[in-house]
């Protein structure tokens, strides 16, 4: 295994230059940028990386006004936007940005990638590997680190130096720590919320139950199922209901579901409860547009995280990083307990003070508790803007 | 769907006498008594039920010392006493049981079943139906009532007019407060711990995810896979994993395991990590002795738990009730949570106030906080004495 640093320095030359030679377009268009073959935490390269990238408003010309949006587990980089041919959610942050919104895009420009290992148009184990054949479980195991090295090689490509701020929750504030602990030089600002340093023995328990799921369905086929047209769906709605759960709250569930057996049914030939049917249904979305083997990937570089491997554990790490953050944490999250935030923002000499908000919604509180993550992210891009040297 | 009076006064004419006909052994020998049919709560009637029975102490002349102790989801009547042939596991309550321990069987009978629908000698999915067939898939779906009731046919027989208490948690709790507000003309005493008077929304949305897991197995058969050589012990070990997460505490597991890797495995090429062996562990552990179509069977008859239904509802059942009652609650339990026992001891009458351990080991607590659950049985048995006419 070898330290973040080595495995910078270590970087092998870049491939051939993108098809797209510069910034995404200023209007959400997906767009995929390679860049190249890519060295891993592991040691292993992987070759020939594409990136999908999606982008809102004008970059400056020194590109100093660039906010990196980072997705959680199942999200993409789909960050704002309504549904269309191309994206069958609406932005997972949804009015989060654009003109006037909390990242103003008259001001900001919002990029956003689908993480490595993803599966909605970056290079996945669902992805054909150089020689046509999908990658499967042939495809390299990656760390959180390694997708943010994967999006430093964008952002060397793209010329962007320093991004004014980096944000994201849940895996995706896993990013965001990554790129603050690890390259405290190209980030200007930051906001971490709904995370913690290094996974619990409670996410990873969830996490490998998750995955078990998955991997005994014998669709699963080793993970190698592409083309076969038998797709471990079932493993995959299972997994999803266990996550599901964690990222609600038993009270908010119980407030809308109590024990009413779904409309319609009989529990007792049969039937559903409510909840159980809401559960399906959530399980049935996400299988409906995710990939399982992309799941167990992305799953299993969460248990990996930890900010402070081979930087002297979790404390030196935090300590080691100036960037001015945001740390926000939902009192009620069950997978990412407050105590994991009340850490980061303890150990992070730039962060002065948790932000909790009180919500029934539990984890999942990063992505409803809209007036609280607006807040957020007028702070953090007031940190974004005084960095840049144009505080208002 | 009956209501549980009309069970009771419906209930068919008992069958042919079981072949034990007295109380069974003092020594906590199991033994199987034979109850004969049993009307449901569906209105099916389940003919020939045997209830796997073990007792410790002797009854008295009257029988006003019986105490019967109700064991949870993957517990059987062996609360107490060491492993030997017949038992791969210590009682589930070791050493609260036995001379001057906290139920002293000096005073005290201890009776314990087996739960209908069990697999550890009570009838269930598992055994053989009059035709000599297993009964997997075709057998009744049950309520925690049934089990009651079962156990009401078998003090019917062995003339039990009142328990002098009747104690469980968890599963047993349910069956405990169902005796409390179902038949408290046949209670003198009663300590419900880490249990709610329904299940809530969290409960079924965890309990039939583990539904899922189990039927999804290709193992499982329709229900039907006795006698196959096929048992789906992967889809049990998941529902396991699942279940076992919610009876713990994020913080105790992370207390214990952090993200440590499994020694001598490597997280990076295959290997596991410390908690996930554990999970697995357990998982294995209930997969040797547990019957995967009884482990549904029984989840079902807890999705169902319901003390209020064709009672008016929660509120008019609890305060139906005069039985006096302990109840208790881990403040740490995020399965049963403690405004479960809190609405129990609100509206219970003969209650006089929640009883709460502070513990880290969250639902599980009602088995590991032996101070605590020696403290209220000693509570519940001064009720129990009380109502004998003989309080010291």
């Amino acid at each position: 295994m070898r330290s973040e640093s080595d495995a910078r320095s270590a970087r092998p030359p870049r491939g051939p230059l993108p098809s797209l030679a510069g910034f995404p377009p200023p209007n959400g268009r997906l767009t995929g940028i390679g860049i190249g073959p890519l060295e891993l935490e592991s040691g292993v390269v992987l070759p020939d990386v594409t990136l999908a990238v999606q982008a809102w408003g004008e970059p400056s010309a020194d590109l100093d006004n660039v906010v990196l949006v980072e997705h959680a587990l199942t999200g993409d980089s789909h960050v704002s936007g309504p549904v269309d041919d191309e994206h069958p959610s609406p932005g997972w942050w949804n009015g989060m940005i654009g003109p006037g919104a909390p990242i103003d895009t008259d001001e900001w420009c919002v990029l956003a990638t689908n993480v490595l290992g993803g599966c909605r148009g970056t290079t996945g184990p669902a992805s054909l590997d150089p020689d046509g054949r999908a990658w499967g479980s042939r495809f390299p195991e990656i760390s959180i680190r390694d997708q943010v090295s994967a999006e430093l090689a964008l952002a060397d490509l793209l010329g962007i130096e320093r991004f004014a701020a980096v944000v994201g929750g849940s895996m995706g504030g896993m990013r965001t720590l990554e790129w603050t602990v690890g390259h405290p030089d190209r980030v200007r600002s930051a906001l971490i919320l709904a995370v913690g340093a290094r996974a619990t023995a409670d996410q990873i328990g969830t996490q490998t139950t998750q995955i078990a799921a998955i991997t005994a369905d014998p669709d699963w086929q080793g993970g190698d199922y592409h083309g076969t047209g038998r797709v471990p769906r079932t493993g995959l709605g299972i997994a999803r209901r266990i996550a599901h759960l964690t990222y609600r709250t038993e009270d908010e569930l119980d407030t809308r579901f109590g024990n009413a057996t779904q409309p319609g049914e009989d529990t007792w030939h049969g039937g559903r409860y409510a909840v159980e049917s809401y559960l399906e249904h959530q399980a049935d979305k996400l299988v409906a547009r995710f990939d399982p083997g992309t799941y167990v990937l992305l799953t299993e570089a969460m248990n990996r995280h930890d900010v402070g491997r081979g930087r002297g554990g979790v404390e030196a790490a935090l300590a080691s990083t100036p960037v001015p953050v945001i740390v926000g944490g939902v009192d009620s999250d069950r997978l990412y307990p407050l105590r994991q935030q009340e850490e980061l923002a303890e150990h992070l000499p730039g962060c002065d003070g948790l932000r909790v908000v009180n919500s029934r919604y539990g984890h999942d509180g990063f992505l409803t508790e809209a007036e609280w993550v607006t807040t957020l992210l007028g702070e953090t891009m007031g940190l974004a803007r005084a960095g840049r040297g144009s505080a208002e």
